[in-house]
């Protein structure tokens, strides 16, 4: 095994701390997909598909990290399918680092906070996968980061691998 | 003059660092209405319409803030109407504070940072006013922050002096 | 007036949100004879050595800002001689961007949080003048950034100026 | 395996990027200790110090997370032992997360950014133990969170783990 090696494959999975069921179920089977290539699962570490991306990684047996918001448990308690909770105390601000640290970003429904993460993360050149998510036009027919729309959770977890830099790096377990 | 009086009300431009002439006059007559009713103009400090706005705050005799990414002038030298300078080093996580310090937002045109601002804003309850900017389509609806659509820098800067808190608190000179 | 000119001078001043009455006198010395040279008084926009420096800034007749912790004026509201309010919502982060913003750096007296602000501006090579502040010595003799102490304010504020990069800038008013 | 199983303890080691033989292998032998004891190494993600601590807790089969200071591999590549890299963007902002994430921080040698987070930590509550590390001594006896100093790796760790919220919660591998 080479050094690079221990570098893990991240995606992230941005969305909303509430969601109806239906988008729960997408998330939690995109959370499960992506650990079942053998990525980590990172997240803002909150409720809804924030949780559900989380629950679907654990139950497949993957590494789950959430930024979160807060400095500490008090201040933003994590969901319960965290492993690797990174307090931040940024408040808003660790939106930027839930980009930076993915290796591509998979937005599922979500909010203006999501709307901020897309926009983030398209303004630094990552990949973006929207799921039934946000819709947008420039004013000025903006290029930027590769952005696709996907249909389903299987889609945009393929999706999602075929953009990672160097090409697909799912290591299936 | 009553404690509260010292507080200035701090209005923020966000917008490209490049853009063409005719947003820069727009951006340049935004910042001059800002300084002609006593708010302080507050941008991310480098070019475009962020350098318009400082410049046409400045030319009214108005006060300029910019909020930098770069830690130092080496790293993100602030356009020449900047009087002060607040170099962050935080890169893309600044537009956080571009959102929290201002009282009011008008997004000119802008790119996908300026489309972060607009939903941060917008997440953390500013009013913000759009001016050639970004229109944009939830997936289900998101109420949140006020939002409105200017056509003039005129409507633009009236507009968001009557959302502010409290009520227009414009100080004419 | 070159462009140059538009660019003000800003000094920091970092100390604890508590302190006696004999401290908050020789921070709101230091805050006056800051701005009796021209330049700007930035401060962490709290109470203690923070309100006391903005004070004596602001009945000098200079310009204030205060860097809040907080990301509103309910989370952390500025002490009353603050004119300039930049909320952050990044708690201690922020302690980064006082340092970062200012030209020079003087710590009065201090908890923890004004330890770190000292730490970080040596380490980012900002000068700094402690005055009844912390003692620390090194394990391995760190050299670093610019380091004086100082017995009173006045001593304080002229070797802060003396300091900065270029020499003394104050421009009397 | 409850819920709260699946949340993992996280010791944070700070320390130097550059570092002599000697540190080196001590800050190895913390790594190594921190992972025989089943918690999550956190460090900076850089070299010396950091270094040594991921490889020591990679080497025994931990998991090694790095919060790094800039956004991308090429703005600060991470140490060739960090499998979770955590980039941020943040510059020095960086070192708050280093210490709002870890349970317990870990010091060992260290030159003024790890002062900051020494001083960061204790601000904030975190236990900290130092190993050959900064002394200092507060202007006003300031009290605060807990710090002890440690004069080997087997203390260090032991001291760390002792102090943990709620108690020990080692998980021998």
């Amino acid at each position: 095994m080479s050094l690079r090696d221990r570098r893990r494959v991240i995606i992230g999975v941005m969305g909303s701390a509430h969601c109806d069921p239906a988008i729960y179920e997408q998330a939690r089977a995109v959370g499960r997909l992506i650990a079942e290539r053998g990525a980590v699962l990172l997240c803002g570490g909150l409720g809804g598909v924030m949780e559900a991306a989380a629950r679907g990684a654990w139950e497949a047996g993957g590494i789950t990290v959430g930024i979160l918001p807060g400095g500490s448990d008090r201040e933003s308690p994590p969901n319960p399918y965290i492993q690797i909770a990174i307090f931040t105390g940024l408040s808003e601000a660790r939106n930027v680092i839930n980009v930076r640290a993915a290796d591509a970003v998979i937005a599922i429904a979500g909010g203006y906070g999501t709307l901020s993460e897309i926009a983030l993360a398209l303004k630094v050149g990552k990949p973006v996968v929207l799921l039934h998510s946000w819709r947008f036009e420039s004013p000025f027919g903006e290029a930027g980061g590769v952005l696709r729309v996907a249909e389903t959770p299987e889609d945009a977890v393929a999706v999602a691998f075929a953009l990672l830099p160097g090409g697909d790096r799912s290591e299936h377990l």
